[in-house]
C-alpha cells in the first residue's frame, strides 16, 4: 500500500475500542504523518495530548456530515487528513459518509484504515463468544426504522446466530434492549448465555455474563456492547464461550 | 489490564489479516514479552524472522487441539505463551478451543488479545460495505452441517443484512459460493452490489466489485473474503459503499 505518496488524501482511521494499545501500527503511522486530525470531540480529546504539533478539528456528535466536509476542505488544500473514529471506521463509523460526500470532491483520495471494532474488543473481554457465525445489529433507530431492526433481530434469533448489539440503549431508548430480548426470547431459551461489556479497553472496563432472561431486566448504557449466545454458547471458567462446531476436543 | 504480572499465562493473540502494520500495539507487546510463540506453521513462518530469540512451536493445519495442548503444557511450566492466529483470535480463531481445552488446565490463565478480523480488513480495501447491520457466515462445513449454513444464509438474505462470507471455497467445496449465491438470489436482486478481496494486507492484495449475478459465476479461493451488499449498497467512486441509513448528506 502506498501511504502518503500523494498530498490531499483522507485516511478514515479506526482507533480501536479504547486504549491506545488497541490501535494498529498502521493507524499510529497515519496519525504521525497527517498534519490535520479530525473527529468527534470526545475522541479528539483522547489523543490531542499525544500529538501536540497537529491541527485538531472537531464537531459535536450528530454533526457528522459537517465533519466530513471539513476533512475534504482541508484535503483539497493539499493536506493529509486523518478522520478518526473509535472502533473500526468501517463498522457504523465514518467511512461510508466520507465516500458519500466524496462524490463532491473527486480530486481527494480516500483510504480506510481498519481498527478493532467493539464486537472484537468486547468479545476478547468476555472470552470467546464470536467463534461461530454472528450478526451485528445496532439498536439505534436514529437512522434506521425500528421495523427493520426488529426484522433483523427475528431473523438472527431464528437462525441461531450469535448476536452482537451495538448502541443497545440511550436516554430516549431506555427500553430498547428489553424489547430486543423479548423478541429473541420467542426463538431462544431464556437460559441462553449472554454477556455485556462496558467501557471496552478503557478505565473502568467491566463485563458480566448472564442469561437471556436476566439480560432482559438489566439496564445498560450507551457505552455497553451486548452479546447473545447461540444455542451452543456456554459459560466456561467464568467466561462466555461459543464452541466452533462439532466437538473435536 | 495487567499484562505479564503472573507467569504461565496464554495470550490468544490475533495478528490481523496480513501485514505486520495491521497488528495492534497490544499484540506487538505480547509477542515481545512471551518466551514461547505457538501457531499454525504458515503464520509462524511469517513472524519467526522478527523474533530470533523466541521458542517457536507449531503444528500443521487441522491439528488445532494438539496445538492448544502444547500451549497449556508450556504455560504449565511457568512460561508466558503467545498462541497466534491470523485475523482476530476470537472470530473463527483459536480462542474458543483454548477455553474448551482450558477445562483441563485450571491453573493456567487465559487472555484473548483481539486483532483486525478479515471482515474489517477486507471492508477497508473495498470501501465501506459494513456500515450497517451485517452477518458473518463461514461456508466451511468441516465443523458445521451445511443445513445450518443454509438456514443462516436464508435468514441473513431475507432480513437484508450485509453478508460477509469467510472460507467461501476450498478444493473440496469448489461450488459452495455458487450454492450460497443461488440461495441469496431467492431474496435479493441479481444487481445487488458485491465485493471480493483476496490476500488482505498481503503481497498481491486485490479486490473486485461485481453484481450478485456475476459473483455467482466467479471462482474464488480460500484466501478470499466475500461481501454481499444489502438493498442499499452501491458502487461509489469505484468502491462498495453501504449507506448508514436515511440520507443525511
Amino acid at each position: 500500500m502506498k501511504l502518503f505518496m500523494e498530498h490531499g488524501k483522507i485516511y478514515v482511521t479506526g482507533l480501536g475500542p479504547g486504549a491506545a494499545e488497541q490501535m494498529t501500527f498502521q493507524a499510529g503511522n497515519v496519525l504521525e504523518k497527517c498534519s490535520v486530525i479530525i473527529g468527534y470531540t470526545v475522541y479528539i480529546d483522547l489523543i490531542r495530548e499525544a500529538y501536540p504539533d497537529k491541527v485538531f478539528l472537531s464537531t459535536p456528535m450528530r454533526r457528522e456530515a459537517e465533519r466530513c466536509r471539513m476533512a475534504f476542505e482541508e484535503a483539497a488544500k493539499g493536506k493529509n487528513v486523518a478522520m478518526v473514529c473509535s472502533g473500526d471506521a468501517g463498522i457504523y463509523g465514518m467511512a461510508g459518509l466520507i465516500y458519500e460526500i466524496g462524490r463532491d470532491y473527486p480530486e481527494v483520495g480516500i483510504e480506510v484504515v481498519p481498527g478493532i471494532t467493539a464486537a472484537s474488543g468486547g468479545a476478547a473481554v468476555l472470552g470467546a463468544p464470536l467463534m461461530h457465525d454472528f450478526a451485528v445489529i445496532s439498536l439505534s433507530d436514529l437512522l434506521t426504522p425500528w421495523e427493520t431492526i426488529e426484522r433483523r433481530l427475528r431473523a438472527a434469533a431464528e437462525a441461531d446466530f450469535v448476536i452482537c448489539l451495538y448502541n443497545p440503549s440511550s436516554k430516549k431508548r431506555a427500553d430498547y434492549l428489553r424489547r430486543a430480548c423479548a423478541l429473541i426470547l420467542q426463538y431462544r431459551s431464556g437460559k441462553t448465555v449472554c454477556g455485556t461489556v462496558r467501557n471496552i479497553g478503557r478505565e473502568g472496563e467491566s463485563c458480566r455474563i448472564l442469561s437471556l432472561e436476566e439480560l432482559m431486566d438489566t439496564p445498560v448504557d450507551m457505552f455497553t456492547t451486548v452479546y447473545i449466545g447461540n444455542s451452543n454458547t456456554m459459560e466456561l471458567r467464568g467466561r462466555m464461550v461459543t464452541p466452533r462446531g462439532y466437538r473435536d476436543v
